[in-house]
Formats: C-alpha cells, structure tokens, sequence
C-alpha cells in the first residue's frame, strides 16, 4: 500500500506525515478485506450455522475498518474531532470481532488470522487517537 | 425506503420492531445520498475554493452515515456495542456537516438542505441510541 | 428520500432534472439496505446452510448498489462513461440477486421482498441507462 | 496486506488460488485509498477550480474500486459474472481517473502518484478477467 507515499504528497502534509495515523490507515484497509474474505470463509464452511455471529461482526468490522479508512485519510487537520470517534468505534469493532474470531481460531485458520489481524488494527487505531493528542 | 418492511421480516424480529432504529436507519442512508450531493454541488459552484472544508465534512459525513446505516440493519441482538459506537460517531459527524453546511446555507440551497438532513439525522441517531437503553 | 429536491439544487442541474437517474439512484440506495437486511435475516434462519449462496449475492448486490448510488449521484456531465458501467454492473448484480432470492420467496418474506426490490432496481438502472442515451 | 494469507485458507480454496485475482484485489483497496488521498490533496491546494474534475474522478475511482475489492474478494465461484462487470467497471473507472491525473502530474505529486496506482490496478482488472477465463 502506497498511503505513506500519498500521504506525504498532500500539500496540507509536506513530508512530516504522523506515521502512527498512517499505519493505522493502512490496518483498516488490510483489516476490512481480512474481515470480508473470513465472512466468505465462514460460509463457505459446512459447520456455518455455528458461525453466524462471527460472519455478522466480519461484516459489522469490515464496514467500520473501511469508513474509518476513508475518514482518516481524508484528515485535514480540521475533522480530527469525526476522525477520533471513528477510531473509538474502529477499536471497539475489531476488538469485538477478534473476541469472536478468537474462539473458532483453533478449527479455522481464516478466524485465526482475521482474529489477529483484527487485534493489530484495534492496536494501530489506539495508538493514532494517542498520536493525535499532542 | 422498505426499510422497515424488510426488518419486519427478519427471523429474530418477527413483526415486533424498534422504529426509532428503523427510522435512524433510513435517516442514515438518506443523509449519505444528500451528502454526497452537496460535496458534488459545492465542487461545482465558482466559489468552490471557499467550500473545501464543506465538502471534506459531506465525505466524511456520507461515509459514517452509510456505514452506520449498515451496521444498524445488521442488528442482531448482539452487536448492540458496535451500533451504539457507530451512532455516537454519526450523530457526531452530522452535527459538525450540518454546522458546516449551515455557513453557506443562505448562499447554496443545496447546504441550506444538506444542513437539514444532518440535524434530522443526528437527531434520529440521539433517538435510537436512546430506544436501544431499554 | 430527498434525492430529488438535493440534486435541482446543484449548480449543474438547476430544476433540470433527469428523473429516470434520480429514481434509480433511491433504488439504489433502497436495495442496498434491502439486501443488507436480507442477508442478516437468512443467517438467522434455521436453515441459514441452504442460503449461503443468496447471503452472498445479497452482499455483493448491497456492494455494487451503494456504490452506484454514489457514482450517479456525483453526477457532473462528464462521468457518464463510470456511470453507465456501474449501472451495468448494477443492473446484472440485481438480476443474480433476484433470481436467487425467489428460490427462496415462498419460504421466507425477506427473500421475497428483497427479490421484488432487486427487480425494481434492476429496471430503473435500465431506465437511467435509457434515458442518458438522448 | 494479508489476502493472499486470508483467501489461501478459504475452504473452497484450498491453496490453489487465482494469483491474479489476488494481486487486483490487493490493488483495488491500494488505489481506493490512493484516489481518497488525492481527492482531499486536490482540496487542499490553491488552485483547487482547476481540480474540481480531477477530485469528482477521484471519488468515483475510491467507490468503485472499494466495491470491486469486496465483490472479488467475496468469490465464491458462483458469483463470477457479478466480479467480471465490476472488474469491467473498474478498468474503466481508473483509466479514466488514470486520464485526469495525468493532466496535473507535472503540477501535484499526489497526480502523478496516483495516475500511475489506477494505471496499475487496471492493468491488474484487466489480468484478473484474463485468468477468469480459464
């Protein structure tokens, strides 16, 4: 992903990015494309009635990860106020969606990666509202 | 809208439905179109160098506002956490679009009516929030 | 939905309004959170393992209708070629969609209503297509 | 990105995946975000009258190219024809916003960076429909 590299070409950046933002920009992607192929995986299991509620947090965190993506992106210095309760929410999907994934990890390898990849992007969203304190 | 035509016919809900929600959830996709028409509007007006800021806060409003409206139809019961999130942080970004837009209401009649929308959107999301307490 | 009202406010447009795209663009909207619901619904059916494949298409149609609303709302004249390629897309989406959802119509009411709306989304993306010919 | 990882553990995949898929998938997310960058980098600069194509092409790309990442990565062997019209549809939407970038890339480094990512994930659309072929 090319969001540093972007980034730092936006005339309101010139250079000096806030790379933990950046990070957290590119986990969201990642995280939302993880969390709908695990949604697809999930169903695509024979044992798909015992996965309803992770296909639906998948679905819920893919959402989120992917507005929240945009939101950050689109930082302009003066939406940081949607930006952070977009983080606040994007944390407390992944969180909720890795809880769940968590406890199919051990039958799928797709619910134990999306699990991981959910508690990176539930990390990376903290440490941006942390960045965006100073 | 079929909104809560189709909610009515959802398994778990089986006629007995939360209208406050189910009016959140049309609010929110409506507010997503007429956001991403004035952000439209406004890039096609002469004076578009004076509505940049209104245009980054109609992007980020339509995109809260339809992920909202996603996650909200996806209720099952047991993702009241993350609707909850996402409510906060909708009623959050359209109450700074509608702020935003209502600076240039007198001049645009697209943000005198973008600004409306956000206020019925943000108020709809206070509503629902407050039907999902009990 | 203030589709209309919104866009004979844009600078463009100015009270001409082209009503066979503005009738799509709500369908659009409109079936993108029918087939949301849809697949929500069916994976709280007992039998969700016998719908796996319309769970699918509903997501999918609900992907390619959200966006399509968005492309031909942001419409500027000069994006006609996106547009009508989106409205291709959406139309067969919609066509898939339907088709799946009536194998399923007498058993469940949100396949039915859901396939009604996907058929109505897919002639009115055939109308805007239509009328953009002239 | 992980969706090689993802995908590869997918249970009607198994290991042999469809590299080409994969590679426009990881494109598509890549290049939405790209294209949101540039669109509120557009914003941002002086001369944003003379940009105003320039970001509306922008925000086409980033819906479309966001939608045809989840539709691609939702395959599921039955829903090819859905992916083959959004794979068309986003060869064409970044062609095209490829087209107006490259107007500006001389001026905007964010232009030129992004011209060449939609040129890429075209290029990547139009390998993933050739491997569909077979």
């Amino acid at each position: 992903m090319h969001a540093k590299q972007m980034i730092s070409s936006h005339p309101h950046v010139r250079g000096s990015t806030n790379d933990a933002l950046i990070r957290c920009i590119e986990e969201c992607y990642d995280c939302a494309q993880a969390c709908t192929t695990c949604a697809d995986a999930c169903l695509g299991e024979d044992s798909v009635a015992e996965l309803v509620q992770c296909i639906r947090m998948n679905m819920d965190c893919a959402d989120v990860c992917a507005a929240t993506g945009s939101v950050a992106t689109r930082r302009s210095g003066s939406n940081e106020i949607v930006i952070r309760s977009m983080l606040e929410a994007c944390a407390t999907a992944c969180r909720l969606c890795a809880e769940e994934c968590e406890r199919h990890a051990q039958m799928h390898a797709h619910c134990r990666i999306c699990a991981e990849e959910c508690r990176t992007c539930e990390d990376s969203c903290r440490q941006a509202m942390q960045s965006m304190r100073h």
